[in-house]
């Protein structure tokens, strides 16, 4: 089930990723399958992505960053109780876009992975809009150091 | 931001749906952004996934499906209160696996669309497997019903 | 387990009830139990609130209401999938706070009902605050009003 | 706006509780006015007292407990990111119910307390029923031991 998109990045892998989350999971995250249902990944994620992202982009600011598209795979089951780890990386820069990816971990487990396309928007305008060159600028910065990161662990 | 899963299916077209599900946001769907978060998009898909694999496989039947993958494309934001409809259609189906594509719509605008991958699941082994051969007929006579459709429509 | 608050008001009656929001429930709504799980409860309350109150409280004015207190009592189960009506009625008013109760009805069964406390609230202060005169006779009129409805219904 | 249930214990002060939850908020918990929603309180107060309750019923036993009542008084907006602690201790205990109170903290203050009425609920036939013998001393100890907790803070 690969989607392509991010080449050779392992991202069922820990050592893929730069950026960490610690998350407990909840009672009310289970569905009557008996385990975390899948829209509470989703929330996972986004809890990941929004702590990521706040390194480059500063939460109330005039540009802020919206998600356009997620692609999710759920790999493992899990329940409540415990608690997860959700490894986070940039792979990609457009214009007025930025690509991550994501991973959920309990123990050495992956759970599931998930890439993100977001765009930048202008909150006052609701619409896409260029980033400033100091977000790009730490963005770039953050997806040499991973490709390194990813090199030197490869 | 094609996926390239469906070819030239228009998921974003109304006429590409035979199932319907009528939905009712909630106040707290919404984030501090002031619109419905992506997450609950996540939700309303599964509704609709859920009420529409009714028709094909039982409740606690010890074939069930599990979604394995999922993609979502967000396409206009929204807001509380209102009712969104959200249009469902198969796309595929493998040997222990079927796809399905979605549409939520709010009056005539397409507001997200999503392709899934669900897998077959035995409910007391907890592994994939084959459906009952009456599932896979009446997920094939679906998909040539809204292949049909979707000709007629087009 | 009557709470001593509402006096004599029939909370699990529709006849107590003048507002009704109609919710469909959700998948996701439901836990391990294979029942809608206690916090969706809240959540439903909840649209119903925001909804009951949009008629006395514009969304966005500089004086909002947010919750201070909640009892809920839960009286049946119920699952997914179907349809609520839930019904709201106002029962007091303070200087700075308004008290409301709420039923949640499946047909002609109540599965539960619910007492709120809401605080009025300067959201450019963030603290408790006295209501603009015309949100006070707004309520002091459907106070009245529901209390004739009672009467009438009784 | 004491609900007069819990006699003069003091919900609003870690002294009183000798269970503990760790907990981590999530962006989605946040509503448009920018803080945690209330409901999502309902679900922080859950994910005590399953962690709770698992003390003295086990999870998938023929008799579980359902929540009958909650009371949630909330007293200090929060908003994410950031990590809760929530204390739990039982308060009564009846024929078929329980009772049990908690608060929500972060660092030194309390956000919200809540008490709850809890009934025991034979899975089989979806029914309140009597505990086990061992539940109830089990209870009981905890009861006697919480008590004399209270009053050794105090």
């Amino acid at each position: 089930m690969n989607t392509g998109e991010s080449g050779d990045i392992g991202l069922t892998d820990r050592a893929s990723y730069n950026h960490w989350t610690e998350l407990t999971m909840r009672f009310s995250d289970q569905d009557p399958m008996g385990h975390v249902n899948n829209a509470a990944y989703a929330v996972y994620f986004e809890v990941s992505r929004v702590e990521f992202f706040a390194h480059f982009v500063e939460a109330g600011a005039p540009v802020d960053t919206v998600l356009a598209r997620i692609t999710i795979n759920f790999l493992r089951e899990t329940s409540f109780p415990g608690t997860l780890d959700i490894g986070a990386r940039l792979t990609g820069i457009g214009n007025k876009s930025v690509r991550s990816a994501y991973g959920i971990f309990r123990d050495e487990l992956c759970l599931a992975t998930a890439e993100c396309v977001s765009v930048f928007f202008d909150t006052r305008t609701r619409r896409s809009t260029l980033p400033p060159a100091s977000v790009r600028t730490a963005m770039q910065n953050e997806l040499a150091r991973s490709r390194t990161g990813a090199r030197a662990g490869g």
